[in-house]
């Protein structure tokens, strides 16, 4: 990592860049308040510490140790505010909502409508369904890509979905606001790479048996191949318990926020698999300092295709929102009275809007 | 589970308690608001459920499918309040507090006196310690015992500390409020025996590998000898990720308040194993339901002889009560908006205190 | 499952198939020496039971409750004998060796020749590699695919290659003799429909983190798309134990063998992910039953761009090899001697090949 | 850890060992064909490294990083012989077998015999017996330890049985040759404790989540009591799959031989939960260098009052012990082959008794 003054000229940003990329590398550069910083992906040895150090306007060559460089706050020490739509992840609990899976034109415009009233952001629904057995229900394919963007337009709402092969990138680009990986191929590097080039907002779910440090090599996949706007996604783990579908992992969303500037959501609609918790682990999810949900929401849940015991009624929902934006509001307005603020904890749970 | 009518005399509970007893089996006793149970442990083939209608006052025999009885909130559904010394588990988010390991007479009294200002009910320390090494530091023993209750006095909180051996009830039933059975010795079936024939009120934890079915058959075993003041805590599972100690199994706080009346615990310093993520699992604690924290406090954690690494220093822990408790009245005071109450969700959510 | 006459004829037959068809159901015939069997896909009411019991040849129907159908024992219960180039999976213990990565042409030719001599019957090496760090290297793709023919060819060995991607099928499939499904792609369901059509064979290990239910269900999928020539391998799964790479799950074996026809081998390399247990847990896995071992070999391991810690050099190689061919003649021709042979331990432990 | 000449005389020692427990350290003689070694308990700077070197007959001061040091090859390089009654943990494959829990005088007289017949060599037995629910039957207790005492002496075999509680460690000794620490007290370090001072051979069980690490420092306990006569026993860990009651860590076998010199068993009984799979999985023990099995047989296992579904009929106990054997035969004397024996590879696979 090549650091900069702050000041650093254009041309003196160019000059560093050029040389990093004539020698076969990559360059990332990136500029925030206090200093200018260009990444390099690769062998800094093939370039030259020494050589890079000459070049105007550098004012050292910071090793960055951890194997993650792109997605690391050593890197990019503010947060990000990855933007899907309107809808900014910096300045509220970002709520994504909907069905599981489209399975029609008035269950994806009938959910939409009701998950809006009650307060949700973004609009989810899947048209391309991830199964574990090749005999039931696969998605509606582009009809469902169709009916999911007629709803979010009629609700005004930004949409998200899911993308399982490399040759519907394009396809799914066009329909949508924000391509989710889901947990099951988080390490399908194919998949991470076009998703990487197309520069579309990414939800990128954890494997359900990934390591947090997997989840964030997985996210430098997309990022190194030049697209940042990823949002992660705890989506609960597989673990020995059996009471619940998986095990969320709540403290991934403060371990997370210690290591990365990309946004962070909980899905407790996976990671708990019975709707009776959904509200439970939604609200400690908003504790721990998430940015935002996603949650699954039927209007129908007894003739859901999918995932019918884990999602709720809208009016469920709506409670639920009342809730967690209350939570939301004490750990993110009331961390000023923490003393003597650690710079780790204090990036977990301060908000500077909240800065009274 | 015989159930009998809610005004049933005691001369009807005592001839139905009688047969129970007379065929061999154990017969377990319990009145609530609604009805009159008796619980039987056994076989109930052996006392003839037909001969049981017969008696006066019973209304019906039920069958408690799930092997835990007495743990369990069909057999005992108001939630139980547990009393150790004057704090109660019911009307408050109960904080225990201390050090990991009492090291010595002047590092008890001043953590005690620091946590108790900040806010804490009960203090912990231990003066037997369950250490993987044959050659760490093992605790002072009994007078380990002498400063804790010293420290315990001088605050005026009531105290627990860990037991390891049977042989040692008598002593630390003599000089603590409260038993710990820690996470190690969760299926020591002889010493969840000892510790029940004692009638001392006891904390469980959660061993690391343990169900939430084991942790509650674990309980079953202190009940069964006797005493129902039993407390559960959650103190994270051993799963494959390795960014942190435990991995918290948060769920296992809205599933146990489904299944068991006992009040339930959140020790986010072992479920993390990081003082940087303790404060934030502590609020998720509380926003998923938890009647109580148990946080490891230190005056001086980087000279601590045990778990330094998560304590956290006095002035952290207050700034940490305070967050807690504005989360747990969020919590148990707004519950009343829920719609159409479904009387798991809301026996986990809503606290009839709050029922404005 | 529509069971016919062990005589049925291919008239009759064809009429059970395409009236299952008509009903827009998928049909899958399998005829053995005792019976004539017709595999549904889909829900049965749709053709109707009665109407199928009243065709000509027809002897029942037996509903498969288990959710994989074509890949159990209860739709096709002799066990498959898959054949890769000249090789059977059935007479012996098929040995795949060979590098991690293709790393060059001598490399691929001087490995290939040591494992030839030693006794492998199939040769490995990646071109596409999938790896957790975007920066680590990724493998030589169509030139190492390239190499790896050549090397195939020059010893006469078939070969098998990982794939990564829907788009690379065709490729891969021009110059290998076997598709390989790494375990971060187990359940890429983009990727194993598209090697079910190409009806190539296909290597399908078991994703780290599946159950032996779900890796049968990612096998359902390819032979559901119409490729039956499936083999398993066990290459080990993520568990709390860090003294190893992954966990074998030695017990998977006997397991799988109960349940699938489809031959089942074991990946001792990855599975203990230490050269130093390598020999030890393939001797373990020819004494659990296994059909053949996919071990990594390499000319130079010390060097190697991947994987080096878990490669055996050539000569260690040749010594495993004598090894386990004594401990799979033990296995295989010994079982005769049990009494009363359960089917199925019968069939996990006996060879018919060996029936003196 | 103190070196000392290989002939260092009986006065030279003792002068080492005083100087060492004069200063408050343990001090563990052990002397081998190449060398006398002292190991030290505690922090070697009480004593004085400096000190130490200028005894007579001391070459050299090792310090041994490992937190287990009794336990290790480092203090102990060649694998111990444990005794038990007239058999040896290095000559063979020890079988231990018989029923889960002592039921009744005839059951245990009449498996005694029929494992005797087939092959076994010591006689297993629970008579306290540690079971998830307190309303499951908990064993004979004394008087199963007299039944078990009398089919031992009956069949001419050593006998051994579980201990769970620190007060019977007398009463049990007295009963029989062997005590047995289950998996759920492995971490019970009041009971490791008892046992170790009791000097009695221990069958040490791994506990089902813990790892292969804390297994070595549960025997470290036993050791630095002054007990050294341990045999460990793999019996299978908890992990996400269901298929199987545990998974059989086979891996752990060739590790532990890698890393300490005590004798190494499995139990496919426990590790598998079916007897369907036991013989797959115990000649997979054999293969991996397992020194012995342990194996649950039952006259009847249907009517079984515990481990019924996972214990085997003695006819098939009696075949599967045929098979075992030429397993061991096969793995300890021809591994005189492999080419260049690495130390670590040679110990877990050679038998020095079969160097031809």
């Amino acid at each position: 990592m090549v650091v900069m003054q702050a000041n650093a000229s254009a041309e003196d940003v160019n000059r560093v860049v050029n040389r990093i990329r004539d020698s076969g590398l990559q360059a990332y550069p990136h500029r925030s308040a206090e200093r200018m910083v260009v990444g390099i992906g690769g062998n800094i040895q093939e370039v030259g510490a020494d050589q890079l150090m000459q070049l105007p306007g550098v004012t050292s060559i910071v090793p960055i140790q951890k194997p993650y460089k792109l997605t690391s706050r050593d890197f990019h020490p503010e947060r990000s505010c990855v933007q899907i739509g309107d809808v900014h992840f910096d300045d509220k609990l970002v709520i994504i909502a909907g069905p599981c899976a489209i399975e029609g034109r008035n269950q994806a415009l009938e959910t939409a409508h009701a998950v809006h009233e009650a307060g949700a952001h973004i609009l989810r629904g899947g048209a391309y369904k991830p199964r574990t057995s090749p005999y039931s229900f696969q998605g509606l394919g582009e009809r469902g890509l169709e009916m999911l963007a007629e709803a979010g337009e009629a609700t005004g709402m930004p949409t998200v979905t899911e993308i399982l092969d490399t040759k519907h990138v394009d396809l799914v680009t066009r329909y949508t606001d924000m391509l989710q990986i889901g947990a099951r191929n988080m390490q399908n590097y194919a998949l991470l790479h076009a998703v990487g080039e197309s520069r579309h907002p990414v939800l990128l779910k954890r494997g359900s048996s990934a390591t947090i440090h997997e989840l964030l090599m997985a996210a430098e996949y997309i990022l190194s191949h030049g697209n940042n706007r990823v949002v992660l996604c705890e989506r609960g783990i597989r673990t020995f318990e059996t009471a619940t579908r998986n095990t969320t992992d709540i403290n991934a969303i403060p371990v997370l926020k210690a290591h990365t500037h990309l946004p962070i959501i909980l899905d407790p609609s996976h990671s708990t698999g019975h709707w009776e918790y959904v509200q439970a682990i939604a609200c400690a999810g908003a504790a721990a300092g998430a940015d935002g949900l996603m949650i699954e929401v039927h209007n129908n849940p007894c003739e859901a295709l999918s995932d019918g015991f884990q999602s709720l009624k809208p009016e469920r929902f709506a409670a639920l929102i009342q809730q967690v934006n209350r939570i939301y509001s004490v750990v993110n307005c009331t961390a000023v009275n923490t003393p003597q603020p650690d710079p780790n904890v204090a990036a977990a749970h301060m908000n500077p809007a909240c800065a009274l």
